[in-house]
């Protein structure tokens, strides 16, 4: 992959054959992913809080309670949004070169407010949409005292970096002889058949596809 | 779930119904992953990294190439390592109520290295056990150099939280009757089929079992 680190932080150090940051390659990972660790600073030490996050265009969003001390804390703050995909194992001939093969996205910013209820309403549409295409439309208004309750965080995507392994065993040549199993162990995340719930299933609704930009590939 | 947490930080203020301290429900959500990711800080900023776990009574364990900027960023100092398993999407009838299950947990702690040959190696063949059953000792042994390019660090687990949410939606009653569907869309990490190299393929040797601890229940 041929671009060049937007900045020094960005720059991968090791195996950077496996480096990339063109928004193409970046997107993909996003857009194939829901949760993100988001890493901060708080009271002087880090955190890393798991949480959903969606891209629209330039920007990646995360969301919360207004309570939520992981939002209030990363508010104006510095954060680095990390994106993980672990898509199987490695086994080679050695211990040491046992590996993984992952997706990674690596994303540094300041953590900005979304203000204005028509603004966060968009938001919280364009995540839904995101996950349940058409469900949002089907749903009851989300009222004002939700709106007030509900934080959303953004940060421009400006400033990251992918980081891609994939294929099998690189092995030291003198090893390809040894007489053990070499390869990889793909993994997946699987969708089982969604689950109705008791009023749901005594309604008999149609049951949803399980869909939306997860499974577009 | 009864316990206390161990410390403030690790006080779960969010949903604390949905939180636990006690060991035997971190150990459960430690043992059924492999990937955290690890906070700490860089040059007066955080950064998250995705990296491989193992957990041995009450430490836990990471590794990385000894040139590894995010290991020497951590050594000695303030990590926060979080591991999360995402096991669905929650669909309720409002969009408020849209929520995910999902079992976390984060620890606190200050990264050390881990020293000596013999204590490395133990490690190391600890990590190879648990995920792959008789492994280590049908490869050779790791050289000294290899060792000396691995960096091993660890963390004891003695300020830690969990975070569980299952099951279903939580609706207002006032939405009960809205004509939406309304459960879980439950997800899983799925094992495809290994896929061995070319050379093993031509040897025709046996398959691994999908196994080691991810597979325990």
């Amino acid at each position: 992959m041929t671009s060049s680190p937007p900045s020094e932080r960005t720059r991968v150090k090791r195996a950077h054959e496996r480096a990339a940051y063109d928004r193409a390659a970046l997107d993909a990972v996003l857009d194939a992913g829901m949760l993100c660790h988001v890493g901060y600073m708080f009271d002087g030490y880090p955190v890393v809080t798991p949480t959903l996050y969606w891209r629209e265009g330039d920007a990646i969003y995360w969301h919360g309670s207004s309570a939520s001390r992981a939002l209030r804390a990363s508010e104006d703050l510095d954060v680095c949004l990390t994106v993980t995909h672990l898509d199987g194992l490695v086994l080679a001939r050695s211990a040491f070169h046992h590996s993984a093969n992952y997706r990674s996205a690596m994303l540094f910013g300041t953590a900005r407010l979304v203000n204005g209820d028509e603004d966060k309403l968009a938001r919280l549409e364009a995540m839904m949409e995101g996950l349940y295409p058409g469900r949002w439309s089907s749903l009851r208004p989300v009222s004002a005292q939700e709106l007030k309750a509900t934080k959303i965080l953004w940060m421009p995507i400006d400033e990251a970096s992918v980081k891609i392994r994939t294929g099998e065993p690189v092995d030291d040549t003198e090893d390809m002889a040894a007489p053990v199993w070499a390869g990889a162990m793909p993994f997946r995340l699987a969708f089982d058949p969604p689950v109705p719930d008791a009023v749901t299933q005594e309604a008999a609704r149609a049951t949803p596809p399980v869909t939306g930009r997860l499974t577009r590939s």
